[in-house]
């Protein structure tokens, strides 16, 4: 019995099937929907725990496979856990490891690549892709480590143990991610494995007892049949939540989305794993989704991208090294509230760290204060009224 | 009419000539003895104005030179001054330039240098130094950009007017620091021009007004004679404090320092110049120095050597992943206050920006504090017994 719990607030009209809710943790409580900070090794970059709760982040999602290498997940446990070791405190999520083992693998230099490395030669073909770093079996995955070469495997009931002993408040499932290129025979078999997996999972979870709670992830890549297929099996699990995984164009996303959460239980959270453009949290949203994690506001952040309620400006423009103004003038962060672009613009020009910080701060709290609005706007009124006027003016100018 | 006011507290007994006080500027007090946080490009690199005031830092010191090149003076003075534009609000201090324009010239190459290029083909020699990227003539020095190549040229009146616009409260005389190295007919040679520029300096600063305070810089390298003459030299010129520069070796600091503040007015403050290890500041303040920068605290915490009261340790060795204590026990700084040795240790070897942050807060503190708790022990007592035990339990560790 997890020691997490979800309750809905209240429920958009139709055609929308989103809503809002409140999600419980043993570290506190996350208010849907959320944006959820990335933190692949234990710290979101560049901020310190204060920093980003400063921003309204709620939660904090680290990464299995990179605890796993550095520090190792006896150190984590050892601290007391991801949210006590990293300082944070707040209620924190892990994903399965499996996208990391993957964008090594099948999806290795296929464009979804995190880590890269040299391959081992004798890694055997199964997708047609030469350049992969991972094998995958029925048992599970063997993958290099970016970090020294060494070789590991990760099983689902690996994935657990090393996620029970992180200690995260919510965990996920081990699954396959597939690359978009691959063709739909190989979907279809890695689907039934996921499945398979999924179960595993959840298995070696409920034997490893304790009050974590664990989200089942729902693959299938672009193809309506087989993202039904995958909710709907499932669905028939015993997951407290789901996660929604997989690559999407920009197009498909809220149409994907909407395919699987007609068909997961209403009555537990959905996240969808590393998105987070404006307009696909309000796709996001409108189709069911509760949480979402993406490493874009930080990333984006760190290479001088900036978000305004117009559109994103590059802070590294000439224009910008003499506008003594906030980034944002509608922006209540830390950020506006102290700096001004022309500050920013010589940050980042003189490649200095403080850049990174301050735009990371703007850039989470553009993204987090968007959600609290979204949620505010459903659970008050003038949702719609505050999307359309939102995006025309966004994407008006990001497109000019 | 300069708008700083230095008013001594108290006085150590003799043999020391050292003394508390307040240096007032117009924007806010400096209690001293201070230790000023070098802030190169009008940023403590990694912290935000917040965390540098958590430390107890008073004021920032940034250089003229790099602030010269990027973002250029006119836009900090657009911004509202060095304090504003950085959002640090308190008082500042710009050094003259010389020290980074002469990096690249007699002392380029040789152990002093900040700035690397390739040295232009045409640069006179002077100094027998073959490598430089800076020429010094009567008039000032040419040198090269280290940004872009392109060619500047600094002298007394340039420095001033650069200062001027940037906007500090306490600003530093040209100077030319010459290398250890050179000969004694060079430092002859040189201190004479310093001599020569520090009364032109004066000059231009007084022809442009305001109320920004104005240190003359002494200099003489190891020489005794050179050293007096020197602090005998600006001593009869009006300037608002003095500042003390050039290389000293370890066993040298004392000596010299005395040497030079034996003979400075003492109603009027003496920085010493980028000198900043535990015991240099014991020596520097029992011989008459009231205030010091240094990028060494937040330098070597970068690289993760941090210190404790036992002596530095470097978090990156292995047996500092597993201890889940703070970096000092006795130290009261954010970073040990919220962090272990075990996340420090991660942060550093997974090459997380976090970890220049959390290093640079606790180094500045440890150093703030040491020279705030030198300060209390001169006003209320015990300042031998403090100093004795502090330099046995730091570098007894530290040499063993």
């Amino acid at each position: 019995m997890s020691g997490m719990r979800f309750t809905i607030t209240k429920r958009m009209a139709l055609p929308c099937i989103g809503r809002t809710g409140v999600i419980q943790t043993p570290h506190g409580d996350i208010r849907t929907p959320a944006f959820i900070a990335v933190g692949t090794k234990a710290t979101v970059k560049a901020l310190t725990p204060e920093q980003i709760g400063a921003t309204g982040v709620q939660a904090i999602l680290s990464n299995t496979y990179h605890l796993y290498l550095e520090p190792g997940e006896r150190i984590v446990a050892a601290a007391g856990g991801l949210s006590k070791f990293s300082g944070w405190g707040g209620p924190t999520m892990t994903d399965s490891g499996g996208f990391q083992v993957f964008s090594l693998g099948s999806a290795y230099k296929r464009g979804v690549t995190k880590v890269a490395r040299d391959p081992l030669p004798e890694l055997v073909e199964e997708s047609g892709n030469s350049n992969r770093l991972a094998r995958v079996d029925e048992d599970g995955v063997e993958f290099i480590s970016s970090k020294d070469g060494s070789i590991h495997r990760f099983t689902p009931e690996r994935s657990m143990e090393i996620q029970h002993v992180i200690g995260a408040d919510i965990l996920v499932a081990f699954d396959e991610c597939t690359s978009p290129q691959d063709p739909r025979a190989y979907q279809e078999k890695a689907l039934e494995r996921t499945h398979r997996w999924a179960l595993r999972s959840l298995q070696k979870h409920q034997e490893l007892g304790g009050e974590q709670a664990l989200y089942g992830v729902v693959q299938g890549g672009k193809y309506q049949d087989l993202r039904e297929y995958s909710a709907r099996t499932l669905a028939g699990y015993e997951f407290d939540g789901f996660a929604i995984g997989g690559s999407f164009t920009k197009e498909d996303i809220g149409t994907a989305v909407r395919w699987v959460n007609n068909i997961l239980p209403e009555d537990r959270p959905r996240h969808l794993l590393g998105i987070g453009e404006p307009v696909d949290l309000f796709l996001g949203i409108e189709n069911g989704v509760d949480t979402f994690d993406c490493v874009a506001p930080t990333r984006q952040g760190r290479t001088g991208a900036l978000y305004t309620r117009s559109g994103r400006i590059n802070i590294r423009n000439a224009r910008f090294v003499s506008e003594f103004v906030p980034i944002d003038a509608e922006c209540d962060c830390y950020t506006c509230r102290r700096f001004t672009r022309a500050y920013l613009a010589h940050l980042f020009r003189s490649e200095e760290m403080l850049a990174a910080t301050l735009a990371s701060i703007h850039n989470l709290r553009f993204v987090v204060r968007l959600v609290d609005t979204i949620r505010e706007r459903i659970e008050t009124g003038g949702y719609e009224e505050f999307r359309d006027a939102f995006l025309a003016r966004y994407y008006s100018y990001s497109s000019a």
